[in-house]
């Protein structure tokens, strides 16, 4: 479900509104009033199919997927049939919803901010409506909290952060520069072209993590982005939409987490580690700086090289090559 | 042709102003206005000539480079002699040129500045003089648009992001934190040690181009770095100065493309891919995540590796490498 | 000795407060006044001993340790005795100082703030008490300059740049987003899970380095990071706590310099260069783009790989694999 103190929601939205040339099979003049995954949607929501994969059970009622698709989901549904049913989600779905911005001439602290006593802001920080920020929390100079966000007692909110479609824990550490909640990067593409696949999910950065300067952690798609409790994370990562990471994660510089990863508890990455999307990284798991992982890695494992496979096959491949090499050359420096 | 949206010119400057006790053969009078690359000058322009391959034609009047080199370029023009042409033009062109900026005292919305109607503008929005917004576009909040940068319609600029030297097109969309158009990475060396080679170029980002939060996109060093229509950039990468990416590429994060790299229509980049300096990804061309690419890679082929090779090859070799160390360990685990 | 400019000392707290319900040897009401590494205390500072190696010499009269250790440092200290110093000695730290922050209600440029003559400030700057900025330098639109900070002369801070916990010399160039001085990353761990080290250094910028786009210095745990006269980082590198970038160092996008490697004056690094920590690069060394290094390198050696090694192995094992499988394939394409 869409959280409505980060969306603006248009209300109703007929079929017909939406389908445009496109072809409806059912009642164009049933609505729906947001948008979601389709495993995951209420009746309301406009949802997308994209025919990969089984379809799944759905309660929404209204589809938009390809004409050879129409077979594989619940009976009943209105379908918009397209040739590409998440380039033409992306752009219709912000018809339904789109991100809270800022009015024009709106003052800088907002007057319906909830602020705790004893929340200290920077001079030039930006405090969106509808925000509420905890007692003991220091908001750095020019740092923007854009609508809605929620922060905890006792955070850092480090100078020239920006927060939007988030919910920020207590205890939080955010360096400066870190950008927290914006859209993810999804590209869908029909016969005009590449579009974005806009985001509706959220960022939430649970209790006592911490997050580097500069980092970019983006919202889910439709769900929650989270960095879990106690998580620790170093300048200039990047976590896509939908990563999980887990407790006391520790994910070293340039760590870049690709879209719909889940890292388990404690898990540790050294320097510019990368993860493929959707795979899994196993609790307490260990991956050398450098790693490019494209596999799922089991729990405890310790993992290295380009790409990742198990720390003690890596080392045996990079002694070897060394002394085949050398052999060959009989012995030459 | 220096844009002077984005640039003070000094007016005409004398060869003798410029060369101080460097050698000169020719007019000391002769006067420049603006700066240029040696082969596509004007006759106002100072050039310089770094003595790598040929000479190219120009039409400068007035040219910094070696005495071994004066035999090479054209006669007639007035040439200044020195033994570090490219840290020498780097030390003096600033007299001919310099960056705008902004006045002290100015004002966040300067008055210059024309904003079509329904423009939103959030909170500590700071919109520089000479600079054009069109209709529909919103700015973020403390984003800063510099002097003379115009942007399109329609465009979503967010919050934190920087701006300046640049032309947005239309239906373009920045994530919190982009940061367009600032001065390209460029050190030249002399005797007195390395100097920065300062940037007179500009950053365009054409029509529905989207760019991530944290990409820096630098300006060219005449010319222009060009991010083309439909473009898709995810977070945290570097375009470097005098890049054109084609129409419709898709970089994801961490992409790092080396100065003066040309990137064909529709070509896609996983996370992570380094490109080297000068080189061109062919149309259609897909680098997969990680790859590290030092050579041209040929319309429609899929590399990857460090360095990048074709796929089939890379999987390959390093399918063979772990069957090998299998082998002579005697099947070891 | 923490930089009083930096930090707000709390005044001497006495071992009892420090230590809770933790074991203490010694002297229960010794006060300190100081954090510091062990090896360079003065006689006033809470030092920690994790263990690792010999015991330092060390001035401290107030040491955190484990049990184990308590005979291998100095006798007539006072002890506090615990499972893990480290983790111990971060949660009790910031008793004895913390870094300075803004008033709420502070004005954007502090009265206190010391600008010489010819300073330009663009809109939305802040700038923090006792900071002190001299003549011909241009401060950025949005730029944010911590208390306590000193710039010199003719240099050009980008927009939207944070400084904190910072001294930057003359001439010096910080292109925009640029966050220099933020704290390090340091994670200890106890029962209780990993927390934040606090660091209590500076960060050093010295006259002529110029520093790229969305570029991260932290500052130092105890002493500085040093980022030399006229060296150059380019856009979106890591320059993690106490690296020392030598004089004319040149590091280009995404280099990542991890803790307390030292880099020699004109060391050369290509794009997405990692250094693990503790490593020394020698004085004019070359790193080519993408090498992983993970051993110190000789002074005037070019390296290059994952893991780093001397270029001319690298290439030949890179060409030795390709021959190798092409044999093995029989030629086949």
């Amino acid at each position: 479900m869409i959280d409505p103190r980060f969306y603006t929601l248009s209300g109703p939205v007929s079929v017909a509104d939406l389908a445009g040339d496109a072809e409806v099979r059912g009642d164009r003049a049933r609505t729906v009033t947001g948008v979601a995954a389709i495993s995951s949607a209420s009746s309301d929501d406009l949802v997308y199919f994209d025919g990969k994969g089984l379809a799944p059970q759905t309660a929404a009622r209204v589809i938009v997927l390809r004409e050879s698709a129409i077979g594989d989901v619940d009976a009943g549904a209105t379908y918009i049939v397209v040739r590409e049913p998440r380039a033409f989600f992306a752009r219709v779905a912000t018809k339904i919803a789109v991100e809270r911005g800022f009015a024009s001439g709106a003052k800088s602290v907002d007057p319906t901010a909830r602020l705790e006593d004893g929340v200290a802001l920077g001079p030039g920080a930006v405090v969106g409506p509808d925000t509420s920020i905890g007692s003991g929390t220091i908001v750095g100079a020019n740092a923007v909290i854009g609508p809605g966000v929620a922060i905890g007692r006792r955070c850092r909110i480090g100078a020239g952060v920006v927060i939007g479609c988030a919910l920020i824990g207590d205890d939080v550490t955010l360096l400066p520069g870190a950008l927290i909640g914006q859209s993810g990067f999804g590209v869908a593409g029909d016969q005009r072209g590449p579009v974005d696949v806009p985001h509706f999910g959220r960022a939430i950065i649970q209790d006592g993590a911490s997050i580097g300067a500069g980092v970019t952690v983006d919202r889910g798609l439709f769900g929650d982005t989270v960095v879990g409790e106690l998580a620790k994370i170093d300048n200039l990562c990047q976590i896509a939409h939908n990563v999980i990471v887990g407790r006391g994660a520790i994910i070293a510089a340039f760590g870049g987490i690709s879209g719909s990863v889940t890292i388990g508890d404690g898990a540790m990455m050294g320097g510019r580690v990368g993860v493929a999307d959707h795979r899994h990284i196993g609790r307490g798991a260990v991956l050398a700086a450098g790693s490019a992982v494209m596999h799922d890695v089991p729990a405890g494992e310790t993992w290295a090289g380009y790409p990742a496979r198990p720390l003690r096959q890596w080392l045996r491949e990079v002694a070897w090559l060394g002394k085949a090499i050398g052999k060959r050359d009989g012995g030459e420096k």
